[in-house]
């Protein structure tokens, strides 16, 4: 009963939110015009990734976290709720922090591209503390982290910060995957009972057919994702590249999940396999087939190793469950694409100095809306 | 035995039924020429739209529909029989219907996404008897749907009837949900067994993870159900606005479950979510994102209301059961969105025309096709 | 313990190989340029295919196997591998066969979906002994098979055999399914344990909502899979008759599903029902949609007779088991399919002469693999 006026609470709020923001967006989302320079063939093909990574996002997500068994309903919903909110809340916000610096409006396709970005690394941080949080939660973490993301979206790229153009990351692998994933760190922190701290994720139980799914739909569209926003004539060698790191990734789970386990283990193939993806996002444009096959293959080689050895200490040394091992899959591969990069810009210290700002923007602003997430709707 | 009898006597109906159909095909069928003037790049792009609609039909309806507890094979298979047996049975009759009007071909790309706009239509019928009927009545059902179906797209844009360009239903609204949802009506008046009347949808066992991923199919398709045929410019304002709608109504979808059900329904999320496409249906090329969100959430509103409050009122009053609850997801949001458009048509009166024709047509053919169907095939 | 050694000895000869694989991947997969005579668009156009059919491979094939039961991770995991090996080393491979008879490099757009082609024959071929091998068995498999299937398609098409041009096989009726399904053939027979000689395979349980999605996807992409290397203005067509040979198939199934066996099956629906794109394959940009009804019939027809009367036979005479049916599906409908294009080409004896290359090169190296994986993992 008690359980049921807080729902009924929460819900009441987010009506008044929706709404609030429904007409908020009105001045803004109602201007036309700021179209972009794309031709009406390049908007087509934009158009085109952009359901492709919906599609990673409701499926291969949504799909990838209904391992944690009783959860499976949850993480669906949540996964809805969270592309629902932080899609119209990125559009909304964006203009504001980038100003005269980007001229994309709601009526533009990149602006759709990079909302989606923002639900990635959404789901990418909600996918830490999964399972121990309610919708109620998920939703305040979702209205909160979005403005987060941007924020050090416009320090990384807009040149007001670091300076445009030194920091390499082509698909993400540090603002997107890398943010989400410290982010969830400092979420976790806050949010894991005492009572869940000494349980050890059970990783035998990931497993399933339709994490698999989910797992396929985010390999499959992984190229849509790297070659969103790249020149339309660089769009074979992206998508090659991100295959081709794939590729290797997977054939390194396998080998790692056999060596280390002594079996193959589907929760590893389900999620390292797609730490190639995760780790030549950042240099996808510059390198070539070859170099892909081996950055994919130490990406899938760390997230193994993440997955088998560094998740039990971690959980041991901060006292966060990290439910779906998003540290593993988008944290250390994230990083280490962004490391990657370092042999193309040309000023190495902007591209470290933004993966460091990008991980202390992300722990501190995670731990900040764990503590607060934690004291209203406990 | 006696059913396999009738089973044997169907094949062969329809073994004779398909040879026909495959032969009258060939005169019209296997004719070139009228490919429309669309740009070879234009036609891409339409191919493309046209798969990501096969999709939403096959797996999107297909597995929305399997909640049916027992009936989880049949519902699938059974779509892939309807959408065999529609495609190329409105490619035979539209043009018989159009004449001169239409110079659509088989061979032209835009033929087969008005096909598969019947099947869609067609599947939105079905999933009402859903469950009650065998696959020889749901044979029947499509055989004779189809036409049906083509003969209301004639009277509301071919010009014949109502004056071509002013009925507004880019994506339909009017045309596509809610005829087939009113057909649903008219059909299970006459297809509820006595027995079934008093039984009650039960709505907590349509969950489960199959139907989300139907659910999340036609949420991520939906942008190019309603794009298919829009000029290419168009394209990126209705896919943001398709999409804007749909986070809408996933939004006052959970805001309204919670409300009214004290909890979150996961059929209302698979389901009532959806709302804001189909509402957005017949405005989407004219409105702009913020008011796309607004008409979303209020289509949401209003499928969740009709799924708890309407539904089991109409279930008392007609004594006919809507197995997928068609007439809350596709029937008041389709004629909610129609009656949206009103404030962008240059004729009021002709749009309330076409609302209305669609209405009756829809009504009486449905409960024409249904008597004839529960003869033929008790 | 003993299981786990070798498991362990086979990651480790893998993780060499692959390292081998990814530095013999430099000189070739590092070279820009080559990159063909196609324009930006047309480039794009082949990227969104060439998605499209990567679902075919990790989600179609990925989940129309699981109906092993017991074998439903296993047959994704090995997808998932399969898919991982083959793609690089076919583009390994092909360059020095073709030598300058194709110009064809890693960074081309066209290769990537040539390596896909391989990857499904793969697929089909794994089909046959799945759920009686090993991973490390499905590896090696992989690694021997690519060659093959590259050498039989050097020789229908380079012109150094066969004179070029004169095999007509759009979209590899032949050179794709029938090479795949006859190597499984080879491969069953020397894989296909005495134990499990007298078993049928029990098709009621290949029946599962999952191997329906798996087919539900090779439905709704097989359109990109015949239309993935036809010129631009031919797309159209080539996916209209491809629809249609599908929509025929799936009807023709349910009629002879019925009327062989007295009930639906939907392992039928499931398989027989995609025997129309495999037929339609060799001639799909020839025919027009009337005639592709009526090819798809007969496929889905041959096929289903294929799961029903031959299958049983077929396994008592050769004593090896088909766990998928892959000679239903993919073999005869492919050989059907081979000799329908005969009513097109300029020179029948040749495509006679390629249909019966590849089936004997097929089952010999089937054969040939067979023998080798049964002694090296056993």
């Amino acid at each position: 009963m008690k359980d049921q006026t807080r729902l009924r609470t929460w819900a009441i709020i987010f009506l008044l939110v929706s709404i609030f923001v429904g007409i908020a967006l009105i001045p803004q989302l109602n201007r036309y015009g700021g179209e972009s320079a794309a031709t009406t063939v390049e908007n087509q093909f934009m158009y085109e990734k952009s359901i492709d990574v919906l599609l990673m996002l409701l499926i291969g997500f949504g799909f990838l976290m209904v391992f944690v068994r009783k959860y499976g309903y949850t993480s669906i919903t949540t996964t809805f709720l969270m592309v629902a909110l932080s899609l119209p809340l990125y559009m909304l916000v964006r203009p504001y922090l980038w100003g005269s610096a980007s001229a994309l409006t709601a009526t533009n396709i990149s602006m759709l591209l990079f909302a989606e970005f923002a639900a990635a690394s959404l789901l990418i941080a909600i996918g830490g503390p999964l399972g121990r949080i309610n919708t109620s939660q998920s939703l305040l973490i979702g209205a909160l982290f979005t403005p987060f993301y941007a924020l050090n979206e416009w320090i990384l790229f807009s040149g007001a910060v670091i300076p445009a153009g030194t920091v390499l990351d082509t698909a993400g692998s540090i603002s997107i995957h890398a943010f989400g994933a410290y982010f969830a760190l400092g979420l976790i922190i806050m949010l894991t009972a005492k009572k869940d701290r000494g349980v050890q994720v059970e990783t035998s139980k990931r497993s399933n057919q339709f994490a698999m799914l989910g797992s396929a739909a985010l390999w499959i569209f992984w190229p849509s994702f790297c070659s969103a926003l790249v020149a339309v004539d660089k769009i074979p060698l992206v998508a090659i590249n991100t295959i081709m790191a794939l590729c290797g990734a997977t054939i390194a789970t396998y080998v790692f999940s056999v060596l280390i386990r002594g079996k193959i283990d589907i929760g590893d193939i389900a999620n390292a396999s797609l730490a190639g993806g995760v780790a030549i996002g950042a240099s996808v444009a510059n390198v070539t087939p070859g170099w892909s096959i081996l950055i994919g293959s130490v990406a899938g080689a760390i997230s193994v190793v993440g997955y088998t050895i560094i998740q039990p200490r971690l959980q041991k040394a901060t006292g966060g469950v990290d439910t779906c091992g998003v540290h593993n899959l988008h944290g250390m591969p994230g990083v280490f694409g962004g490391l990657v990069a370092l042999a193309f810009v040309v000023a190495p210290l902007w591209q470290l100095t933004g993966i460091g700002l990008t991980l202390v923007l992300a722990v501190t602003t995670g731990l900040a809306v764990g503590f607060i997430v934690s004291r209203l709707a406990p």
